[in-house]
């Protein structure tokens, strides 16, 4: 499968290395469209070679192409909550993984009927059987 | 006008008297659908007497009432950028206000061709000046 795996930017890198590992582990049997997420030289500073429009336009597309949005949603961030809304809008199939006992999920999200696939989670090794589970 | 004042609940807190400011300053010529974002007894576990769907089911419903929605996306906030994006999909005219010596702006509302009203200013009488302006 295609998968947008979406996370923080500029709202924070300090779970770049989780979402690396994430994306590792996706990418085992599937085509991570949003790689660069887990790059520990993307900093919350953002990809600085490409404008922000640039950014933006390639970004919707992926949401197109793909087949499955993952969010890991504990940081807040204003462009995760952007593209869940995209991918409601687009039907996108959406899974959400969030970290308790770091934040609270946003009621807009926590609240909304379509993100019925919303799991909490402490751990890379939870993520990571919630994954398993949800994608076969 | 019918004001839809987004700004950080879950995200963060840290700005609520700056919200509450300008609410305070938007309510004198105008109504503000979303006045609890300025209240200071809501923290980043957001309103306690209402679950997640009857928060999320009301804040569309007034984004869908409101003339104009009024976004302060300094703290990232999953809310705020799913609310930013519901906005463009309705084509509600949106201004964006940003500190960016506090934080950078997210690429996914920087690079988006709709928001074509984002002002960075630095405080409270900064934010007036381009709220007069934008709103007569």
């Amino acid at each position: 499968m295609k998968i947008y795996f979406a996370a923080s930017i500029r709202g924070g890198r300090q779970d770049a290395e989780l979402y690396k590992e994430l994306i590792a582990f996706l990418k085992e049997d599937h085509q991570v469209l949003t790689e660069h997420i887990g790059d520990n030289l993307v900093t919350d500073e953002g990809e600085k070679n490409l404008s922000d429009k640039e950014i933006r336009d390639r970004d919707i597309a992926w949401i197109v192409e793909s087949d499955v949005m993952i969010a890991e949603t504990t940081r807040p961030s204003l462009g995760v909550g952007y593209e869940l809304a995209y991918a409601e809008f687009l039907q996108k199939p959406v899974i959400i993984l969030h970290r308790q006992e770091v934040s609270p999920l946003s009621a807009m999200i926590a609240g909304t009927d379509y993100f019925d696939k919303i799991f909490y989670y402490s751990n890379f090794d939870e993520a990571v059987k919630i994954l398993e589970s949800e994608l076969t």
